[in-house]
């Protein structure tokens, strides 16, 4: 049983997201990133099975697919396969929990 | 590309603990459970292989395991083998997000 604080383990970066590995296992993969304001993960995707999970934890912006963006607040949560075309920009401050089955 | 607004799609209920069935597929299972405060999910393992993400959206209140009660609050994350016992306790009303890979 491991417990995370994402608050007090990951702060934010001034000039780009910071990355939190929660978790690593041949199950899953966790991965906290916070988003400064206009910070984001460029749309991308992986030729591979599986799916992952964005859950906004807090702050706003916005889920992008390859054509849309999509507006996202704290509770927000999207569900795709890795191998759709995702990614997030944040409007505030934002914390994401990412979570992604099979691990890549 | 599925997005959910759980706070628009989950409320909270006055004898037990609301929950959403965010996602189900051949890779995970995702759950938003809301508890009311006093509501939670007691201690229970299942014997299977495969893990679970718990974290707290919202609220304050405890995870819980077989032997301890550990303080748990927004942005905390509980991660362990869907085999060890756990479970949660609200404090205050409480959001939280569970995912299971591989689903049960």
């Amino acid at each position: 049983m491991k417990i995370t604080d994402l608050h007090a383990q990951n702060d934010f970066k001034p000039f780009g997201p910071s990355k939190l590995l929660v978790h690593e296992s041949e199950f899953m993969k966790v991965i906290n990133f916070n988003f400064k304001a206009g910070q984001g993960l460029p749309v991308h995707h992986h030729d591979l099975e599986g799916e992952l999970v964005i859950c906004i934890l807090e702050g706003d912006g916005h889920f992008l697919s390859a054509d849309a963006k999509i507006p996202a607040k704290a509770g927000d949560t999207l569900v795709c396969p890795i191998a759709t075309p995702h990614g997030v920009s944040a409007t505030s401050d934002m914390r994401v929990l990412v979570t992604i089955a099979p691990p890549i």
